[in-house]
């Protein structure tokens, strides 16, 4: 069964390794564990619902208290604690297009604020219900779930928007393609979601973000439905994709998604490469993307990050021999972690290796072949289960992204990462911060950095200290030239750092499309938009 | 001196050659010249200007005489016939945002309709003024043509926008760098006219469409200066860059433009294959995009326009030595020639080749090298002059485009050539039509037809001729899925099929754009949106 108050399914779980306790004691102090709130405990504090009776409307305590939520760390903090303040008033499970119709009807005419629930793994407060004198109802995409029609001269394939990433795949395969999107929050996240929030996967090196894959939609909204018709290119004025990609449920509920496949590779290999140090590290991954060496994911780890995962990855002799070895060829304590994919038909995952090679020497790096990349591929989904492990052990983990002009990549590292490290020792605490490029382009890169930090004594405190670091970090990013956000979209989190990316008029057009689509501003207000507009 | 009434600089002619006279005589009956206007005739046509006065504003009628149009067949008749009907009541050619934005405050405050002029090469109307009781003052952009600022290391380049395509390269070229932006008006489109109306060029399979090249910008309305900041990738909500891409000059005045630019190639070739029909063709193109071969061009004609190309070509002898080769190798009456190109470094050109070569094998082409090749290249940005050569023989030649998914592709263009040669049957004309795919995607491909055909008795009669055609074909482009366009736009021509792309809730949404940033409706009203709007 499904966490109620975590990541994933219950069955899975992934203590903390005795080295990795010993690491982070060593790094930032012992771990300070916080009760857990039990369901029970927080069924019972769940409120009368608000919301006129509806049939296809479930006013359950338990459904209301699994659908209050993201995976942000404030939603980890608010379940783990129990304090969750606002619950949906309901929720409903849609089957059909007619059926979200008539429940936005409903919701127009009751004056209900509707939010779109998809896995519910959002990162940035984007399906939280918010305080309000109107009830909130949530409205789950779980039965969109099929593959409806795939066009394999196209290589097109609709699905249903709740269609969570694994059953995406597991429909496309019987039929020779794949879609290729993989977030970290793969199992639970659906296609709708990564629309609405313009998810960004792993291989978007070969198989393009989510704005790429994105075909075509039907999307109902309280004027209508819209419609767009799959087009492979356009000239034809503004493109209505590039308003729903990134909508947050603001305009309307897709209910499906047409998306842009790929037959089945013949062949994908994952290699992992150390560099001396992260120049020459950022100067090659910059180099193999500008030179379009068609690789299919590059992910480089700053030396902290290679030095964490290698610490916490709990083989520590083999870990040992393959140190001696990198030492021996140059790469030390400084050295970084690039792993990288080759994907396609035997001809052509050999020729973009060899294309690779030289670009590899050239900055020094030593290649240690498939073994670590195996590793990698192993574990590519398994980063948000970590929370627990850690949880247990009273250290709280959270990560934050942004991306960069290549020029700005290495100060912007550096200012995330010092703004995270400063912000609580004033208070005498340590925080154990790593960062790595993972998703790269011509012009820039991604920066993805983790932080774990201990608990405090209270909730309150624990949730603070977060906003502190949150805070510095945002504004680093800002600062730095960066998106608040690569990939996980703005919610209510990054709303307060839109305007530096967008400016103050678009931020006003994208208000009034909002109003455009949804006059009666039901749909998932707060969210996406700087409060004061 | 750029032509008043045509393409391109007066030095540059290219008059029939006798072969394709006899080859149109035999398709199509022989021509009938129209009896060309003077340039003096039409200045003197020119009525007074209504614009109270502004230093910065020319009122002479040569200047208006020459932004009254742009590259369309109607605009072409117009011309030439010397009815111009609309004339712009003032030319202005500021120099820098400040003077901009006086300008739009001028016409703000007067009640004067702006048109902004980039190269003057729009097909669909976009630079027209249209009959208003406000009067019409086109702003040109000519000053705004300079590298602004390198970025060698996010490969990142700002030019103002009025830059034209061979003064982009021009100025990249000293650094090492190359932008790779080729539409076919290349010789007189500018960067912000690319931008504004969403253009593609040859090669967009390698470098992307000006989409995929356009990083940021500086936006001039009449409600404030709109930065967009160059960021890699973001999933900070809907994409403001995608607003002002096909804003067609109804939100503001792009100023300057930041491009994604490459650097230099090492090497670059064109090659040409045939195969033996249309079908084997058109797999061809679609497998060796679909597969990811990393050509850096495309380009399929069909059986019509290889015979009408390999006709024109002029070299009657050398040609029929290549047909009978062809035809031993089984590439006969059918036969549809292929250009693709290879780019980059001398390594990625192999293996790209390498790639290539069992495909283009396994459906049957015929490689004749890089001969044709370098002629394609030489001859690439030519073919607007051909229309000149034409219409002194008598004869109208236009094109269209569109794109659509491959599953759709053999219906389209069947159907669209279709429409064309029906047109006029009634009337006992014939029109030569023919086609060549030249933009291909994983889920589908553009379409690209020209059509020539003799000019009625009047200059009316032929732009009925042409209506007739462009409505018959622009239906059987809705009617098949596709965009109305894939590469010109939308302006004046295109905007009564938008709503078939876009739905009633899209039109109304890029209407409500267009309101937010232009409450005095003054930006080039008439364009972009259908007017019953």
């Amino acid at each position: 069964m499904r966490r109620w108050n975590g990541w994933g399914d219950e069955s899975n779980h992934y203590p903390l390794k005795e080295e990795a306790k010993q690491f982070l004691g060593q790094q930032i102090g012992p771990g300070n564990p916080l009760p857990d709130a039990s369901l029970e405990t927080v069924i019972a504090s769940v409120p009368a619902s608000r919301l006129p009776e509806h049939p296809l409307i479930n006013t359950d305590a338990e459904h209301r208290v699994r659908h209050a939520r993201g995976q942000s760390l404030p939603d980890w903090l608010a379940l783990h604690s129990g304090n969750i303040g606002q619950f949906p008033d309901g929720v409903a499970f849609p089957e059909s297009a007619d059926q979200v119709r008539e429940l936005m009807n409903y919701a127009v005419q009751n004056h209900v604020e509707l939010i779109t629930y998809g896995g519910g793994s959002s990162v940035a407060g984007h399906i939280n219900p918010r305080p309000s004198e109107r009830p909130t109802l949530t409205l789950s995409m779980l039965n969109f779930n099929q593959l409806i029609h795939l066009d394999r001269e196209s290589n097109l394939a609709t699905f249903g928007a709740g269609t969570p990433g694994p059953l995406i795949e597991s429909q496309l395969k019987p039929h020779g393609y794949m879609l290729g999107h993989f977030p970290q929050s793969w199992e639970l996240s659906t296609v709708g979601g990564w629309v609405a929030s313009r998810s960004s996967g792993q291989q978007s090196l070969r198989y393009g973000r989510i704005e790429q894959l994105f075909a075509g939609a039907n999307i109902e909204t309280t004027e209508g439905t819209l419609s767009i018709p799959t087009i492979p290119a356009s000239s034809a004025g503004p493109d209505i994709r590039e308003i729903i990609l990134g909508s947050e449920g603001r305009m309307g509920v897709i209910t499906d998604v047409t998306v842009r496949v790929s037959p089945l590779p013949e062949q994908e290999r994952f290699y992992v490469v150390f560099f001396p140090d992260w120049d020459s590290g950022v100067q090659a991954v910059r180099y193999l993307t500008q030179q379009r060496i068609p690789l299919s994911m590059m992910r480089l780890s700053n030396p902290q990050e290679t030095w964490t995962q290698l610490k916490l990855a709990g083989h520590a002799t083999a870990i040992n021999v393959l140190e001696r070895y990198l030492s021996l060829r140059g790469a030390r304590t400084q050295k970084c972690m690039f792993t990288f994919g080759v994907t396609g038909s035997k001809a052509a995952c050999k020729s973009a290796l060899a294309l690779a090679a030289p670009v590899i020497k050239q900055f020094e790096g030593v290649n240690t072949g498939t073994l670590l990349g195996k590793k990698w591929e192993e574990n590519r989904f398994k980063s948000p289960y970590l929370r627990h492990g850690l949880w247990e052990q009273g250290y709280a983990v959270d990560t934050l992204e942004t991306a960069v002009d290549w020029v700005r990549v290495p100060a912007a590292v550096d200012a995330i990462e010092r703004a995270i490290n400063n912000t609580l020792k004033s208070a005498g605490e340590r925080i154990h911060v790593f960062t790595h490029l993972s998703h790269v382009y011509n012009q820039g890169s991604s920066i993805y950095t983790t932080y774990v930090f201990r608990c405090a004594k209270t909730y309150d405190e624990t949730l603070d200290r977060w906003r502190r670091i949150k805070q510095a970090a945002s504004q680093a990013i800002i600062k730095n030239g960066g998106t608040i956000s690569h990939q996980h979209g703005v919610g209510t989190d990054h709303a307060p750092y839109l305007k530096a990316e967008k400016g103050e008029l678009g931020i006003a057009a994208i208000d009034r499309l909002c109003h455009q689509f949804d006059p009666n501003g039901i749909m998932n207000p707060g969210k996406l938009l700087p409060q004061d507009q």
